[in-house]
Protein backbone atom coordinates (compact mmCIF):
# COMPACT_ATOMS: atom_id res chain seq x y z
CA UNK A 1 0.00 0.00 0.00
CA UNK A 2 1.51 3.59 -0.70
CA UNK A 3 1.81 5.74 2.22
CA UNK A 4 2.01 9.87 1.37
CA UNK A 5 5.75 9.70 1.02
CA UNK A 6 5.37 6.79 -1.31
CA UNK A 7 2.28 7.90 -3.55
CA UNK A 8 3.29 8.44 -7.03
CA UNK A 9 2.11 12.44 -7.76
CA UNK A 10 2.84 12.90 -11.30
CA UNK A 11 2.37 9.94 -13.40
CA UNK A 12 0.76 7.67 -11.18
CA UNK A 13 -0.03 5.21 -13.90
CA UNK A 14 3.30 4.47 -13.53
CA UNK A 15 3.61 3.64 -9.56
CA UNK A 16 3.26 0.12 -8.79
CA UNK A 17 2.56 -0.93 -4.89
CA UNK A 18 3.48 -4.54 -5.13
CA UNK A 19 6.36 -6.37 -3.43
CA UNK A 20 7.10 -8.57 -6.71
CA UNK A 21 7.81 -5.54 -9.18
CA UNK A 22 9.75 -4.16 -5.88
CA UNK A 23 12.02 -7.43 -5.98
CA UNK A 24 12.72 -7.86 -9.37
CA UNK A 25 14.18 -4.41 -9.93
CA UNK A 26 16.26 -5.09 -6.43
CA UNK A 27 17.69 -7.63 -7.15
CA UNK A 28 18.24 -7.02 -10.98
CA UNK A 29 20.15 -3.60 -10.06
CA UNK A 30 23.87 -4.10 -9.66
CA UNK A 31 23.76 -1.16 -7.32
CA UNK A 32 21.54 1.36 -5.46
CA UNK A 33 21.90 5.18 -4.68
CA UNK A 34 21.29 5.62 -1.17
CA UNK A 35 19.67 9.01 0.05
CA UNK A 36 20.23 10.35 3.98
CA UNK A 37 21.23 13.48 5.14
CA UNK A 38 24.02 14.97 6.94
CA UNK A 39 24.33 18.36 9.00
CA UNK A 40 21.13 19.16 7.45
CA UNK A 41 21.99 18.51 4.09
CA UNK A 42 21.11 15.68 1.75
CA UNK A 43 23.43 13.22 0.59
CA UNK A 44 23.16 10.78 -2.83
CA UNK A 45 25.84 8.05 -3.04
CA UNK A 46 26.39 4.55 -5.10
CA UNK A 47 26.24 1.28 -3.17
CA UNK A 48 26.09 -2.02 -3.29
CA UNK A 49 22.66 -3.41 -1.84
CA UNK A 50 21.37 -7.27 -1.65
CA UNK A 51 17.88 -8.23 -0.93
CA UNK A 52 17.34 -11.07 1.54
CA UNK A 53 13.51 -12.02 1.96
CA UNK A 54 11.89 -8.78 2.91
CA UNK A 55 15.23 -6.81 3.92
CA UNK A 56 17.92 -5.32 2.31
CA UNK A 57 21.03 -5.20 3.50
CA UNK A 58 24.18 -3.15 3.11
CA UNK A 59 27.59 -2.88 3.96
CA UNK A 60 30.43 -0.52 3.73
CA UNK A 61 33.33 1.10 5.96
CA UNK A 62 32.60 2.33 9.91
CA UNK A 63 34.59 5.12 9.14
CA UNK A 64 32.33 6.07 5.99
CA UNK A 65 30.42 9.22 5.94
CA UNK A 66 27.49 7.74 4.86
CA UNK A 67 27.71 4.43 7.54
CA UNK A 68 28.77 7.00 10.03
CA UNK A 69 25.68 8.55 9.95
CA UNK A 70 23.34 5.84 9.38
CA UNK A 71 24.53 3.78 12.22
CA UNK A 72 22.54 7.22 14.17
CA UNK A 73 19.44 5.97 13.11
CA UNK A 74 19.12 8.05 10.20
CA UNK A 75 16.08 7.97 8.02
CA UNK A 76 17.30 6.89 4.43
CA UNK A 77 16.10 6.13 0.99
CA UNK A 78 17.43 3.50 -1.16
CA UNK A 79 16.85 4.05 -5.24
CA UNK A 80 17.83 1.40 -7.61
CA UNK A 81 16.94 2.40 -11.30
CA UNK A 82 17.37 -0.18 -14.59
CA UNK A 83 17.18 1.89 -17.80
CA UNK A 84 15.91 0.19 -20.07
CA UNK A 85 15.07 2.56 -23.38
CA UNK A 86 15.10 5.78 -24.52
CA UNK A 87 11.58 7.18 -25.83
CA UNK A 88 11.83 9.39 -28.53
CA UNK A 89 8.46 11.09 -29.48
CA UNK A 90 7.74 13.80 -31.84
CA UNK A 91 6.96 16.59 -29.69
CA UNK A 92 10.27 17.58 -27.40
CA UNK A 93 7.80 17.53 -24.53
CA UNK A 94 6.71 13.59 -24.83
CA UNK A 95 10.03 12.51 -24.91
CA UNK A 96 11.22 9.78 -22.12
CA UNK A 97 12.93 6.65 -20.89
CA UNK A 98 11.68 3.08 -20.28
CA UNK A 99 12.78 2.54 -16.59
CA UNK A 100 12.22 0.29 -13.93
CA UNK A 101 12.92 2.50 -10.51
CA UNK A 102 12.76 1.02 -6.67
CA UNK A 103 12.08 2.79 -3.66
CA UNK A 104 12.55 1.42 0.08
CA UNK A 105 12.12 4.16 3.05
CA UNK A 106 12.53 3.41 6.17
CA UNK A 107 15.56 3.84 9.10
CA UNK A 108 18.68 1.43 8.71
CA UNK A 109 20.05 -0.47 12.19
CA UNK A 110 23.46 -2.25 12.38
CA UNK A 111 23.79 -6.13 12.38
CA UNK A 112 25.61 -7.13 15.05
CA UNK A 113 24.67 -10.92 15.62
CA UNK A 114 27.44 -13.16 13.71
CA UNK A 115 25.28 -15.56 12.29
CA UNK A 116 23.25 -12.64 10.21
CA UNK A 117 26.68 -10.74 9.22
CA UNK A 118 27.60 -13.83 7.62
CA UNK A 119 24.19 -14.30 6.06
CA UNK A 120 24.85 -10.55 4.65
CA UNK A 121 27.73 -10.94 3.28
CA UNK A 122 26.62 -14.17 1.52
CA UNK A 123 24.09 -12.36 0.01
CA UNK A 124 25.95 -9.47 -1.32
CA UNK A 125 28.61 -11.48 -2.94
CA UNK A 126 25.82 -13.30 -4.35
CA UNK A 127 23.99 -10.35 -5.25
CA UNK A 128 27.14 -9.54 -7.34
CA UNK A 129 27.78 -12.77 -9.15
CA UNK A 130 25.74 -15.55 -7.98
CA UNK A 131 27.21 -18.43 -6.85
CA UNK A 132 30.84 -16.91 -6.06
CA UNK A 133 30.23 -16.62 -2.35
CA UNK A 134 31.05 -20.26 -2.39
CA UNK A 135 34.23 -19.61 -4.58
CA UNK A 136 35.54 -17.03 -2.61
CA UNK A 137 37.35 -16.89 0.83
CA UNK A 138 35.30 -16.08 3.57
CA UNK A 139 35.53 -12.94 5.41
CA UNK A 140 38.51 -13.63 8.43
CA UNK A 141 37.76 -11.98 11.80
CA UNK A 142 39.58 -8.91 11.42
CA UNK A 143 37.84 -8.55 7.69
CA UNK A 144 34.48 -8.76 8.94
CA UNK A 145 35.21 -5.78 12.16
CA UNK A 146 36.09 -3.67 9.29
CA UNK A 147 32.86 -3.78 7.83
CA UNK A 148 29.33 -2.81 8.96
CA UNK A 149 26.75 -4.13 7.58
CA UNK A 150 23.09 -2.56 7.95
CA UNK A 151 19.55 -3.86 7.60
CA UNK A 152 17.01 -1.65 6.33
CA UNK A 153 13.13 -3.61 6.50
CA UNK A 154 11.66 -3.26 3.57
CA UNK A 155 8.36 -1.54 4.99
CA UNK A 156 7.63 1.32 2.84
CA UNK A 157 8.35 1.16 -0.94
CA UNK A 158 6.82 2.08 -3.99
CA UNK A 159 8.19 1.10 -7.90
CA UNK A 160 7.84 3.16 -11.16
CA UNK A 161 7.66 1.72 -14.66
CA UNK A 162 7.57 2.77 -18.07
CA UNK A 163 7.10 0.73 -20.73
CA UNK A 164 6.28 1.04 -24.39
CA UNK A 165 6.32 3.24 -27.36
CA UNK A 166 6.09 7.28 -26.92
CA UNK A 167 2.68 8.45 -26.49
CA UNK A 168 2.16 11.80 -29.17
CA UNK A 169 -0.80 13.59 -29.53
CA UNK A 170 -2.96 12.97 -32.37
CA UNK A 171 -2.07 16.25 -34.05
CA UNK A 172 1.68 15.33 -34.14
CA UNK A 173 1.30 11.84 -35.74
CA UNK A 174 1.85 13.03 -38.65
CA UNK A 175 5.35 15.00 -38.02
CA UNK A 176 8.01 13.53 -40.54
CA UNK A 177 9.92 12.73 -37.45
CA UNK A 178 10.74 9.35 -36.60
CA UNK A 179 9.06 7.85 -33.40
CA UNK A 180 10.06 5.12 -31.15
CA UNK A 181 12.87 3.53 -28.57
CA UNK A 182 15.78 2.45 -28.85
CA UNK A 183 16.44 -0.44 -26.45
CA UNK A 184 19.44 -0.37 -24.09
CA UNK A 185 20.66 -2.52 -21.44
CA UNK A 186 23.89 -3.56 -19.37
CA UNK A 187 25.76 -5.79 -21.45
CA UNK A 188 29.08 -8.08 -20.47
CA UNK A 189 32.18 -7.85 -22.15
CA UNK A 190 34.88 -10.54 -22.33
CA UNK A 191 36.09 -11.26 -18.36
CA UNK A 192 39.68 -9.70 -17.80
CA UNK A 193 42.09 -12.24 -16.10
CA UNK A 194 43.67 -10.25 -12.85
CA UNK A 195 47.42 -9.88 -14.03
CA UNK A 196 48.28 -11.74 -11.12
CA UNK A 197 45.78 -14.86 -11.93
CA UNK A 198 48.06 -17.94 -11.42
CA UNK A 199 48.07 -20.05 -14.34
CA UNK A 200 45.23 -22.20 -15.00
CA UNK A 201 42.44 -20.93 -13.24
CA UNK A 202 39.42 -20.94 -16.00
CA UNK A 203 36.78 -18.15 -15.96
CA UNK A 204 33.94 -19.80 -13.54
CA UNK A 205 30.67 -20.36 -15.40
CA UNK A 206 28.72 -17.84 -13.21
CA UNK A 207 31.28 -15.41 -14.91
CA UNK A 208 31.53 -16.59 -18.43
CA UNK A 209 27.53 -16.82 -18.67
CA UNK A 210 26.95 -13.45 -16.53
CA UNK A 211 23.19 -11.83 -17.32
CA UNK A 212 21.38 -9.89 -15.08
CA UNK B 1 38.97 22.17 -4.42
CA UNK B 2 37.17 19.54 -1.82
CA UNK B 3 34.77 20.60 0.38
CA UNK B 4 34.20 19.14 4.36
CA UNK B 5 30.86 17.72 2.51
CA UNK B 6 33.01 16.40 -0.78
CA UNK B 7 36.31 15.45 0.50
CA UNK B 8 36.30 11.40 0.38
CA UNK B 9 36.91 9.40 3.81
CA UNK B 10 36.93 6.53 2.63
CA UNK B 11 38.88 5.19 -0.44
CA UNK B 12 40.56 8.69 -0.54
CA UNK B 13 42.40 7.48 -3.37
CA UNK B 14 39.53 7.47 -5.63
CA UNK B 15 38.00 10.96 -5.01
CA UNK B 16 38.52 13.64 -8.17
CA UNK B 17 37.76 17.18 -7.66
CA UNK B 18 38.16 18.03 -11.32
CA UNK B 19 35.73 19.25 -13.60
CA UNK B 20 36.98 17.46 -16.50
CA UNK B 21 36.38 14.05 -14.47
CA UNK B 22 33.08 15.24 -13.50
CA UNK B 23 31.36 16.74 -17.03
CA UNK B 24 33.24 13.60 -18.49
CA UNK B 25 30.71 11.06 -15.95
CA UNK B 26 27.45 13.79 -16.21
CA UNK B 27 27.53 14.02 -20.07
CA UNK B 28 28.05 10.29 -20.40
CA UNK B 29 25.24 9.10 -17.70
CA UNK B 30 21.64 8.75 -19.32
CA UNK B 31 20.26 9.78 -16.09
CA UNK B 32 20.96 10.60 -12.66
CA UNK B 33 19.66 10.30 -8.95
CA UNK B 34 18.54 13.65 -7.38
CA UNK B 35 18.13 13.90 -3.48
CA UNK B 36 16.68 16.23 -1.18
CA UNK B 37 15.13 16.32 1.82
CA UNK B 38 10.75 16.64 2.21
CA UNK B 39 9.17 16.72 5.81
CA UNK B 40 12.26 15.93 7.23
CA UNK B 41 12.73 12.62 5.05
CA UNK B 42 15.80 12.07 2.68
CA UNK B 43 14.08 11.37 -1.15
CA UNK B 44 16.46 10.15 -4.24
CA UNK B 45 14.47 9.94 -7.43
CA UNK B 46 15.82 9.50 -11.16
CA UNK B 47 15.64 11.88 -13.35
CA UNK B 48 16.89 13.37 -16.83
CA UNK B 49 19.81 15.97 -16.26
CA UNK B 50 21.97 17.87 -18.67
CA UNK B 51 24.88 20.29 -18.54
CA UNK B 52 25.53 23.33 -20.09
CA UNK B 53 28.91 25.07 -19.26
CA UNK B 54 29.17 25.09 -15.55
CA UNK B 55 25.17 24.78 -15.15
CA UNK B 56 23.34 21.85 -14.57
CA UNK B 57 19.43 21.89 -15.34
CA UNK B 58 16.13 19.35 -14.73
CA UNK B 59 12.95 19.19 -15.52
CA UNK B 60 10.17 17.79 -13.96
CA UNK B 61 6.33 18.57 -13.68
CA UNK B 62 5.41 21.12 -11.12
CA UNK B 63 3.63 19.10 -9.46
CA UNK B 64 6.08 15.99 -8.64
CA UNK B 65 6.98 16.32 -5.27
CA UNK B 66 10.62 16.64 -5.90
CA UNK B 67 10.14 20.29 -8.06
CA UNK B 68 7.55 21.70 -5.29
CA UNK B 69 10.61 21.03 -3.09
CA UNK B 70 13.05 21.96 -4.89
CA UNK B 71 11.52 25.09 -5.83
CA UNK B 72 11.33 26.52 -2.57
CA UNK B 73 14.79 26.76 -2.72
CA UNK B 74 16.05 23.39 -0.72
CA UNK B 75 19.41 22.24 -1.14
CA UNK B 76 19.91 19.13 -3.48
CA UNK B 77 21.93 16.53 -4.39
CA UNK B 78 22.56 15.36 -7.79
CA UNK B 79 24.39 12.21 -7.82
CA UNK B 80 25.33 10.11 -11.38
CA UNK B 81 27.05 7.12 -11.68
CA UNK B 82 28.26 4.67 -14.57
CA UNK B 83 29.12 0.92 -13.80
CA UNK B 84 32.42 -0.04 -15.61
CA UNK B 85 31.98 -3.75 -14.19
CA UNK B 86 32.25 -6.25 -11.46
CA UNK B 87 35.13 -6.76 -9.69
CA UNK B 88 35.67 -10.67 -8.32
CA UNK B 89 38.94 -10.62 -5.86
CA UNK B 90 39.63 -13.61 -3.93
CA UNK B 91 38.81 -12.95 -1.17
CA UNK B 92 35.25 -11.87 -0.31
CA UNK B 93 36.33 -8.79 1.39
CA UNK B 94 38.18 -7.22 -2.06
CA UNK B 95 35.40 -7.54 -3.83
CA UNK B 96 33.94 -4.29 -5.49
CA UNK B 97 33.20 -2.64 -8.86
CA UNK B 98 34.69 -0.57 -10.83
CA UNK B 99 32.91 2.58 -11.56
CA UNK B 100 32.50 6.29 -12.02
CA UNK B 101 30.91 8.82 -9.89
CA UNK B 102 29.99 12.22 -10.18
CA UNK B 103 28.14 14.27 -7.11
CA UNK B 104 27.44 17.91 -7.24
CA UNK B 105 25.61 19.30 -4.17
CA UNK B 106 23.80 22.63 -4.00
CA UNK B 107 20.66 24.70 -3.83
CA UNK B 108 18.52 24.25 -7.38
CA UNK B 109 16.51 27.49 -8.52
CA UNK B 110 13.77 27.70 -10.63
CA UNK B 111 14.72 29.52 -14.55
CA UNK B 112 12.21 31.87 -15.33
CA UNK B 113 14.00 33.41 -18.52
CA UNK B 114 12.10 31.98 -21.66
CA UNK B 115 15.59 31.85 -23.44
CA UNK B 116 17.24 30.12 -21.01
CA UNK B 117 13.94 28.03 -20.66
CA UNK B 118 14.54 26.97 -24.88
CA UNK B 119 18.03 26.23 -23.93
CA UNK B 120 17.67 23.75 -21.16
CA UNK B 121 14.75 22.18 -23.09
CA UNK B 122 17.08 22.03 -25.93
CA UNK B 123 20.19 21.24 -23.91
CA UNK B 124 18.14 18.22 -21.95
CA UNK B 125 16.76 16.53 -25.46
CA UNK B 126 20.03 16.65 -26.88
CA UNK B 127 21.15 15.12 -23.64
CA UNK B 128 19.16 12.41 -24.15
CA UNK B 129 20.31 11.59 -28.06
CA UNK B 130 22.27 14.26 -29.70
CA UNK B 131 21.11 15.49 -32.62
CA UNK B 132 17.42 15.07 -31.60
CA UNK B 133 16.31 18.77 -30.74
CA UNK B 134 16.83 19.41 -33.94
CA UNK B 135 14.55 16.86 -35.49
CA UNK B 136 11.48 17.38 -33.24
CA UNK B 137 8.51 19.69 -32.70
CA UNK B 138 9.78 22.06 -30.00
CA UNK B 139 7.44 22.85 -27.12
CA UNK B 140 4.33 24.94 -27.90
CA UNK B 141 3.69 27.93 -24.71
CA UNK B 142 0.97 25.72 -23.18
CA UNK B 143 3.82 22.69 -22.68
CA UNK B 144 6.64 24.86 -21.88
CA UNK B 145 3.88 26.25 -18.82
CA UNK B 146 3.81 22.56 -18.47
CA UNK B 147 7.00 21.87 -17.32
CA UNK B 148 9.34 23.42 -14.39
CA UNK B 149 13.25 23.80 -15.05
CA UNK B 150 15.43 23.93 -12.82
CA UNK B 151 19.43 25.32 -12.14
CA UNK B 152 22.01 23.80 -9.96
CA UNK B 153 25.07 26.03 -10.19
CA UNK B 154 27.90 23.01 -10.67
CA UNK B 155 30.17 25.05 -7.51
CA UNK B 156 30.34 21.84 -4.85
CA UNK B 157 31.56 18.35 -6.44
CA UNK B 158 33.31 15.67 -6.39
CA UNK B 159 33.97 12.48 -8.30
CA UNK B 160 34.65 8.53 -7.10
CA UNK B 161 36.36 6.85 -9.63
CA UNK B 162 37.55 2.90 -9.26
CA UNK B 163 39.33 0.78 -12.30
CA UNK B 164 41.96 -1.94 -12.62
CA UNK B 165 41.97 -5.23 -11.51
CA UNK B 166 41.00 -6.41 -7.84
CA UNK B 167 43.33 -5.55 -5.07
CA UNK B 168 44.52 -9.21 -3.10
CA UNK B 169 46.64 -9.36 -0.28
CA UNK B 170 49.66 -11.11 -0.95
CA UNK B 171 48.54 -14.16 1.20
CA UNK B 172 45.84 -15.02 -1.22
CA UNK B 173 47.35 -15.13 -4.45
CA UNK B 174 47.70 -18.35 -4.37
CA UNK B 175 44.49 -19.32 -3.26
CA UNK B 176 42.16 -21.60 -6.56
CA UNK B 177 39.41 -18.38 -7.02
CA UNK B 178 39.23 -17.33 -10.47
CA UNK B 179 40.23 -13.41 -9.96
CA UNK B 180 39.99 -10.10 -12.51
CA UNK B 181 37.06 -7.65 -14.06
CA UNK B 182 33.65 -8.75 -15.87
CA UNK B 183 33.29 -5.74 -17.58
CA UNK B 184 29.96 -4.27 -17.65
CA UNK B 185 28.54 -1.42 -20.24
CA UNK B 186 25.02 0.36 -21.52
CA UNK B 187 24.78 -1.38 -25.31
CA UNK B 188 21.86 -0.30 -27.39
CA UNK B 189 19.61 -2.91 -29.47
CA UNK B 190 17.70 -2.53 -32.81
CA UNK B 191 15.67 0.64 -32.60
CA UNK B 192 11.73 0.10 -32.22
CA UNK B 193 9.73 1.98 -34.16
CA UNK B 194 6.28 3.53 -32.80
CA UNK B 195 3.53 1.34 -34.15
CA UNK B 196 1.90 4.19 -35.45
CA UNK B 197 4.84 5.79 -37.00
CA UNK B 198 4.33 6.97 -40.97
CA UNK B 199 5.31 4.50 -43.50
CA UNK B 200 9.20 5.54 -45.00
CA UNK B 201 10.88 7.59 -41.79
CA UNK B 202 13.83 6.17 -41.77
CA UNK B 203 15.84 5.60 -38.11
CA UNK B 204 17.99 8.78 -37.99
CA UNK B 205 22.01 8.50 -37.84
CA UNK B 206 22.21 9.49 -34.09
CA UNK B 207 19.69 6.85 -33.37
CA UNK B 208 21.03 4.07 -35.98
CA UNK B 209 24.72 4.75 -34.33
CA UNK B 210 24.07 5.68 -30.63
CA UNK B 211 26.76 5.28 -28.24
CA UNK B 212 27.18 6.59 -24.93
Amino acid sequence: MPTPATRLHRHPERGRYDRETLYAILDEAPFCHVGFVAEGRPFVVPTIHARHGDVLYFHGSPASRMLRQLKQGFDCCVTATLLDGLVLARSAFNHSMNYRSAMVLGRAVEVTEPDERQLAFATIVDHVARGRWDDCRWPTAREAKATSILRLPIEEFSSKVRGGPPKDAEDDLGLPHWAGVLPLGLVAGEPEPSPDLEPGIAVPAYIEEYER
